[in-house]
């Protein structure tokens, strides 16, 4: 079980290898909202997204024999890169077992970070199979993209940020407004948050159609999405929360906002025109629900987390041409 | 004339209004170009670029009453944007004299921030004469965009926190590359540079047919531009070197680099994949020499400045189509 002294001991294994990214705003964006809003630029990390927090908090956890036999990671791309780079700078192998639909982009660089990526057809192959196959065959360590103390403590990091930023900001209370997949970067967050801005609120923002941890926050008990595919928000579609971070998420989030896949594409043209960043469409649901959900929101102050930047140039340029 | 004292003063000034704008690095630039890069994201600076470093210097340099009448400013957008937003979060009036010709976007957000924007033809009216009649009936105070000691010193604030994060990254010495118009910004950097970093070299970087400053440096002698438009690198396109800034940098500066308009469209479409930031053509002319003009570089790392972000949807959409 994650803890906030994890968190604390994940923020010094970190130090000095990933990036302090900023909190950025823009006065357009709160007179749209009619409150003050904050973006949490994590598009901005080392490989485009948050996740190389949890995948450097993981490698940098195992002990040197385990992990120099190397890792294994299952992802559709985010997660990928993160596991894949934080292997390369630890200077062990990687094995990133991907589907084949996952955006080039993302397959492309986890190669280039140097992992050997495995491609499967979600449709017709058992990814579980592969993954238990190849780790047996090399004795690697598999890094879950959530459901793992060490994953959730790394992206807890973020929160500490949040926290530090909101402080120098002179921001007192706030929502915190997180995009929520498996809700390893929501559970981490919220934990930070507890201990060290106990009053701010943390809300999950989900893709309509897929947003299993809302739904089952709402029941008290884990929930199934209806499908596994159909959003754009490829980061953020996972069949339901997980077994680590949902209790966390049931203890200290309140009511999650979901969002449509058009808000989150006109989400990424405002954040291009308004902030200068590149925002994927599953990173930009947070900013989306603060901005076109404000009937949801309580606080005068909400600061949203830009989970990933890591869009294939067609989407990006889909979302200038229609929303730009 | 700008010194190391007041860019210090002006930091000062500047502290809690202006960002400390990131470091950013990925490696794939650095095996593209062979040698480290980084790349100074002045883009996420308030108002989507550097200028508002210059415009809050300016602004809050000047004495309350002489203030409080107000402030004038020419420019095609950046500095009207960082003028116009230092004028309202100053509370007092700007008048902002811009080409009916410059980026939408630019003259769409220097009027929301709240200045009165006058637009002119570049090619049959006196921008001047149009401003030497609204500044005397009002009784306003012309910041210029560069050749102003306190503009300079603004800008210089850029400068110190390159030396600072150079030195939080561990580098000792560095080739560091800057879009350069009239050269307000790399004339503070080089300030900057000299007292914190005196083991980095400045080079400026400008547009093909537009490299006045270059080709100054060569002669030793202010060296005009044949042409005044012609680039898409519209935020640096100046007809010669300023006549306080050509000085310190004649002092600071080694060889200037040009590159190509498609070579600033390459670089937008890479900072967009693999920064995640959103770099204007102008803004992008230094990492595209630190990208593509190695030969004309020494050092084994080299930091690039992204002056700016303020790009309109269809241009950033063509770069992307043909560079992403």
């Amino acid at each position: 079980m994650t803890s906030i002294e994890m968190i604390a001991a994940a923020r010094a294994r970190l130090q000095g290898h990933i990036r302090r990214t900023p909190l950025l705003s823009s006065p357009f964006f709160d007179e749209m909202a009619g409150r003050r809003v904050f973006v949490k630029a994590e598009c901005l990390q080392h490989t485009g997204s948050f996740k190389f927090r949890g995948g450097w908090s993981a490698l940098s956890g195992l002990g040197p024999q385990v992990r120099s036999r190397g890792v294994i990671a299952f992802s559709s791309g985010n997660h990928a890169q993160g596991v894949a780079l934080a292997a390369k700078r630890h200077d062990v192998p990687s094995v990133i077992i991907m589907p084949a639909d996952a955006p080039r982009l993302k397959i492309e660089n986890t190669r280039a970070f140097g992992a050997d990526v495995v491609l499967y057809d979600r449709e017709k192959e058992d990814r579980d199979a592969i993954g238990a196959r190849l780790s047996e065959e090399r004795d690697l360590t598999l890094i879950k993209p959530f459901d793992d103390p060490l994953v959730i403590a790394g992206q807890g990091t973020t929160g500490l940020e949040i926290a530090a930023q909101a402080d120098e900001e002179g921001i007192r209370a706030a929502e915190v407004l997180v995009p929520c997949g498996g809700g390893g970067l929501s559970a981490g967050i919220a934990l930070a948050l507890e201990a060290h801005a106990p009053h701010f609120t943390l809300r999950t923002c989900e893709p309509e159609h897929f947003d299993d941890t809302a739904r089952s926050l709402r029941s008290g008990t884990t929930t199934r999405n209806a499908a596994i595919s159909g959003s754009i928000c490829d980061a953020i579609l996972t069949p339901e929360p997980g077994k680590l971070t949902f209790p966390i998420l049931k203890r200290l989030a309140a009511a999650g906002i979901a969002v449509t896949d058009e808000e989150a594409l006109r989400a990424m043209a405002l954040a291009f025109k308004r902030l200068k960043i590149v925002v994927e469409p599953g990173g930009a649901v947070a900013l989306a629900a603060a901005l076109f959900h404000g009937k949801a929101l309580e606080s005068d102050t909400v600061i949203a987390v830009a989970s990933g930047g890591n869009v294939d140039t067609a989407v990006f340029s889909m979302a200038l041409e229609r929303f730009g």
